[in-house]
């Protein structure tokens, strides 16, 4: 398990990344070019396989524990009206995850994972970000911490997903820190706020980042300043899957501007992940631009949750079930192409 | 279960489609705004319940008997040079479906559909369409009629593919007879073709329309003309999907070609489809256009065999996993949005 002791380790593991194995990737490819079938013609199922085989190791990767990491957290930030719901929302909804009620859990069982809840200290929400840090660094490492603790060594695919009223506008405000352009053009809907929702929460991001910009020297400071909890423990937990060569699928826009400061400051930072939605919320589009992903799936979701990813999980499910159970044309005595 | 006696009967059954169940698509709809989301906020997740409800029927739609039938036929022009593959593929790849090498058999299993195989006279091809009727009458009723009698009414989603050396050139024929352009427009790589193949594609489709075009007065002659043993089997079944209220997803290019007919002469017949995945084949996108449809995948396969439509079922199930069993807002004890 991996567990962060203080900033100076966290950012030590940035600059100490494993790569994936070029051995599997190399086996994976040429055991796809003897299967029966044209090739190439399975499409971007046949880079998620050798995606898979690079990370786990093995020319023939698998899936049986893929868990989906649903964190929770209160933002300082939304007192100043940047939400279409209320803050109670954010605990009620983690009272939803725990019957069973909500979509993630639906989409959970559809897909066949694993669905692990974690809210992050709800009645102390982060600092507002508009003129002061989200939280200290101790709460910043605890969050990073929370979120690489739920990554075990034998997860076949990870996934993330986060409940937060007003978290958009800290996904917005680190994203404008990383990649620059206007608080415009990160900020959008969310989960569906008015004109005037969109106003003030660009002012606040323009806030954050007059407050703050000059101090963000790093990511585990940007993540302080701008983030929240349940935005750095979706960062700590994807770097924790990259250390231990977990593949991840990667959410929607919040789930994506936890790791921007990440892939800001190291652009290998995103190999180990794979876009499985783009959201419709505006500003995922351009960040997934940014980080230079296609997303496997557009379907106009704008949940959160880990929603989107859960359902590019069956194209996991179908890449490597074609990969590993298909017959190769000696197999088959099926002639091959030209 | 369904039975053309005759063109004529077919041709009846096209001016008297049944419509989905427009009491049953309300139902659904207020449902989804009462489930604890925001709203609209699954995208298209929430179109495909309010979809498979309308056909089904019922404010709940269920996905219990998920059905892919895969036909195969072998094709006269095939002898014109315009495949990659020898045409013996055809029988070794159905060789392949019956002890369960083949892509499809693997996403079959993982999407938990079942798998029926149509093999249709393969020792027979048809007709060499660039010069004369891929089949009589009789072998297109057969055709028809073995594509209808694999849909059953308990079935709660269809899906056809196909395996066929060579029969992207009746598809092109297909689509340039019902919308118009040119050869080239309608003529791609298929399963990898070089370009004197696809030369030699253009001239057979350019030759086929010459010859059949002014012919091609009803969707049964046009099938007849220029179609194929395993794009009859395909219409037929899409058509009695229709006429028993079962919904189908649309595979690639050849799936879509073979309703081509019946959708120029009846826009809405592919009411009751939706587009699993625009294949690679470029013509494949023009036609979704031409339908009207936007795919739920775009992954760059071309492969056949109900391969795309079978990785978007289970969107499909999340689709309806989501509308069934999320809480609504009242019984989870969450505040609605503003």
């Amino acid at each position: 398990m991996i567990r962060f002791d203080d900033e100076r380790a966290f950012a030590q593991a940035l600059d100490a990344l494993p790569q994936p194995d070029d051995v599997a990737v190399a086996a994976a490819a040429a055991r796809q070019t003897e299967l029966t079938k044209p090739a190439g013609s399975l499409g971007r199922l046949e880079e998620i396989a050798l995606f898979m085989a690079g990370w786990q190791g093995s020319a023939r990767p698998a899936l049986h524990k893929a868990n989906i990491a649903v964190f929770a957290g209160n933002h300082g930030v939304a007192a100043r009206g940047v939400s279409a719901f209320p803050v109670e929302v954010t605990e009620q909804m983690v009272g939803n995850f725990r019957v069973g009620g909500a979509a993630i859990n639906q989409l959970a069982t559809a897909c066949g994972a694993e669905l692990t809840v974690v809210p992050l200290d709800l009645d102390r929400p982060t600092g507002d970000i508009a003129r002061e840090p989200a939280m200290t660094a101790d709460e910043c490492l605890a969050a990073l911490n929370a979120g690489a603790a739920v990554v075990t060594p034998d997860t076949d695919l990870l996934l993330v997903g986060e409940m937060g009223i007003g978290n958009t506008t800290p996904a917005a405000a680190l994203c404008l820190q990383a990649y620059g352009g206007s608080a415009e053009d990160w900020c959008g809907l969310g989960s569906g706020v008015d004109a005037g929702g969109v106003a003030r929460k660009i002012a606040a991001v323009e806030s954050a980042i007059a407050v703050h910009g000059p101090h963000c020297i790093n990511p585990f400071e940007t993540l302080r300043r701008l983030g929240g909890r349940e935005i750095a423990a979706m960062a700590g937990a994807i770097m924790a899957a990259r250390m231990l060569r977990v593949p991840v699928l990667l959410d929607g826009f919040i789930c994506c501007a936890a790791i921007a400061p990440l892939v800001a400051a190291q652009p290998g930072f995103s190999a180990h992940c794979l876009a499985g939605h783009c959201s419709a919320e505006q500003a995922h589009a351009q960040l997934l631009d940014q980080f230079g992903m296609e997303p496997l799936l557009r379907l106009g979701m704008r949940l959160g949750e880990g929603s989107g990813a859960a359902v590019a999980v069956p194209l996991v499910r179908a890449a490597l079930a074609t990969h590993n159970g298909m017959a190769t044309f000696v197999e088959a005595a099926v002639a091959a192409g030209l």
